[in-house]
């Protein structure tokens, strides 16, 4: 299965979440986790791709701006993020933005 | 100076290019560095966020699609795709998007 997430024909839409964390541990990786995990269950859910060094930058991707909407005012996530202001982000920028184009490489033709 | 770019108030657009590398160290993080610098002194660039772990992802923030499409058509960074698809990177998908909304937290007013 490829890291890369395997979206549909534009457009569509994206949550662009880039992050830094603060120096508090407590319960930060579980809860990452259960929301990676609620938010695949969520209507609309596309996909999801992550890294973080400096700072954390995860892009979910999502069939409409009314499945971006649910997924943030769903109760479990706004738990979550009350929590990641209280505890686990110093900064956060989060963009809803709309997928216009996209193109992809892959090496399996490559000599 | 905060990591996560200082944006202007939407629309503008992005690039979202999430990447896997492949084995082939040769010259990569020298020409990405390079890269780094030239994006910066385009016309209409406004910052660019950056993490690699299992997958890399670098977003770069623009003022238009002519921006981006000025960019992409750039001599010495069509040389740099050309090399990113013979040698550095396994597979990737390049996303072109019209950011519509951003909001923002830091945690200057945490007690």
């Amino acid at each position: 299965m490829s890291l890369i997430c395997n979206t549909p024909k534009p457009p569509y839409y994206a949550v662009i979440f880039t992050s830094v964390r603060s120096s508090i541990e407590d319960g930060y990786a579980d809860m990452a986790n259960h929301m990676m995990k609620l938010a695949a269950q969520q209507p609309g859910f596309l996909g999801v791709e992550s890294a973080r060094e400096s700072i954390g930058i995860t892009v979910s991707y999502w069939e409409s701006l009314q499945a971006i909407k649910d997924w943030k005012n769903n109760q479990n996530h706004m738990q979550a993020q009350q929590l990641g202001k209280e505890k686990w982000y110093s900064e956060y920028t989060t963009r809803i933005v709309r997928v216009e184009k996209e193109y992809s490489f892959n090496d399996e033709g490559r000599p």
